[in-house]
């Protein structure tokens, strides 16, 4: 049995981590976090006993530790790294936001293998966890659908023989929308997304293509290849979540319904392929067509920020990372229309004084001054 | 530089690879074998100077030797062999029909890596093949569209990990007609493939869907899988030319322009995958759809019976393949009608006995007796 520490266990990918380690008989839960979802963390402490478990508040880590005496329990940041670490082996990191950046450093500078659903980790630290990989040689492996598309169909060739790699993006819950009807969408309307079921900051970032542009900022990183070489695409039926166009102009690409407990599968169980009965097959000719359209960076402003961003790197990526998860959250309280979201990445970018090389800390401190700037101004709207 | 020996160098393959080996300067052309396109051959000659030169007929021979004192010249079926194994290294074998299996066979026993387009030499003899390629340590790399695309998705997994191989078929020249429309076709009409440009003979096969039941049994053979796991499905933009789904379920899929000096390439040059000038990108924006139907076996029955052959083994796959080549050229020269070469494959199968574990000899005498029967029934007529 290896040993597996998992971070936001009672999340979506927590969840469908658990499932698939419970069907697939190899990992020894030693560790994990949760943070509101009391209930259904006691049901995986119950059902897991893992030996360390990191909660979000004080009051509730000590309620737990009443309940469950033989378990060590922690809170706050800290215990997030302890969590990422309690035991040599993988670390599953399915934490959302930038919380998680940390634990993944702390568990790649013990020489764990990371499986990496945290899409801040990349995004705002690329460099640096690029740096340490190195350093400790062990290896990074992508949950997300997209990368780990990507991820599979690199496995036909080599990395220098890449010429572009496609992501596919739905188009989120607005594609069929133009520019002047989306002034005034609810928050319940952007939260319906056509194909994959997942939390709303997520779902909204889907409908801006912030999410795609995180993403590709993550590939970036993740597969070392220059901006110039990433494209997108609209695929309106997510059938397929990846592309890598070779050199000889060959385009390999990985198809499945949508589905995140196959990536997540993968992820563990690299690199084999592995039966799962719970998977089901694609069928082309019952799904009969796939449809394709040019991204539109008129329509979709925001990825072509997280270009501009990426391009920029340093401090950037981060700035525009915080920016959007101040305006979504302003957003789904009501305080901001959907359109302003890309406003507010805009002045964020266009107002924040970039840096080469930050530290981790500078990277922080970038993140909570945008965040700081962004709220002063709206939240007292 | 490497040693290349090249069967049928002036066919549509042959002078692809050509084309190849000038433009990637990795191949010294050490022999080249060629029918009645004397002209074309001379030009070859002339540019790239081969040791060897093979030709169907004595005088074509005894010409060129004149004209040509400096190189050796041969005819007939045993200089193919000669031209085969001139020198040790890579043979492209790019003949049409049975007579490039013992030329292929040859090629092995002498070690030397195999770029296969030739169907029939896996499709009539799969399991020699096999064996020898295990007993004599050396590769075969396919050169058809369909096989390499299978062969770079096998790529990113292991054999025993995949659940399915699927091939796609255009559905050939008349894929939109229903039988009873098919009866009276002209050969004119059967000529006229929607994406590719291929020889008479091929263009007919797609039509039938006999060319996909040959691909099919060349599949089992080339990637070793069991009938029961290599499906075809109409694809008419042929640009996903095969699939590949691994025991996850994740499909990882080739898809390119239908251009058939990528797939060359890529054998002349595999494991690389390298930059051409002359290869254009595929544009999914641009193409917009792909559509995909299920395959119909009622209205290509060849296609079972490809199946059928295939299953049964010995020496049906040889009988599937010398009926229809027979029926086809009958097709073509006007002495029977479209829906009379599924009849002839039909009633071949149903006739003739089978065997296990032939051997060559026996093989190349049932291949005979076949076109010897059906020829005999039907040039009378």
């Amino acid at each position: 049995m290896k040993n597996l520490c998992l971070l936001g266990a009672t999340g979506s990918i927590g969840t469908q981590v658990l499932e698939i380690i419970r069907e697939k008989n190899i990992y020894n839960l030693k560790s994990i976090s949760f943070g509101k979802n009391i209930k259904l963390g006691k049901k995986i402490i119950e059902e897991f006993q893992p030996e360390y478990v990191s909660v979000l508040s004080e009051a509730d880590m000590v309620n737990l530790q009443n309940e469950y005496p033989k378990i060590k329990f922690g809170c706050g940041e800290d215990s997030l790294i302890t969590a990422a670490t309690y035991a040599p082996g993988t670390l599953v990191n399915a934490l959302v936001g930038m919380v998680g950046v940390k634990p993944t450093i702390a568990a790649i500078k013990k020489g764990m293998r990371i499986l990496l659903a945290n899409k801040e980790t990349l995004v705002v630290a690329g460099d640096i966890i690029n740096r340490l990989l190195q350093e400790h040689e062990t290896e990074l492996i992508p949950i997300d659908s997209e990368h780990s598309a990507l991820f599979q169909c690199l496995q036909s060739g080599s990395k220098k023989e890449v010429n572009r790699l496609i992501i596919t993006a739905s188009g989120g819950a607005f594609r069929d929308r133009t520019r002047s009807e989306l002034k005034d969408v609810s928050v319940v309307e952007a939260l319906r997304h056509p194909n994959w079921e997942m939390g709303p900051k997520i779902t909204v970032d889907s409908a801006t293509m912030v999410n795609k542009g995180l993403e590709v900022i993550e590939a970036h990183y993740l597969f070392e290849i220059d901006y110039e070489r990433i494209e997108t695409i609209i695929h309106p039926e997510s059938i397929i979540h990846g592309m890598v166009e070779y050199n000889d102009k060959s385009i390999i690409a990985q198809l499945s319904l949508p589905d995140m407990r196959l990536p997540i599968q993968y992820a563990l169980m690299y690199p084999q392929k592995l039966s799962n009965p719970k998977f089901r097959s694609l069928d082309l000719a019952e799904l009969s067509t796939l449809t394709f359209k040019k991204m539109d960076f008129e329509r979709f402003p925001a990825l072509g920020m997280a270009y501009q961003a990426g391009k920029a790197g340093g401090l950037m990526p981060a700035v525009f990372n915080a920016a959007n998860e101040v305006a979504v959250s302003l957003f789904l309280k009501g305080k901001i229309k959907f359109l302003e979201i890309e406003d507010i990445i805009e002045e964020a970018l266009e107002s924040f004084e970039n840096q080469a090389n930050p530290t981790l800390e500078e990277i922080l401190a970038a993140d909570s001054k945008v965040r700081t700037c962004i709220l002063e101004k709206y939240e007292v709207k």
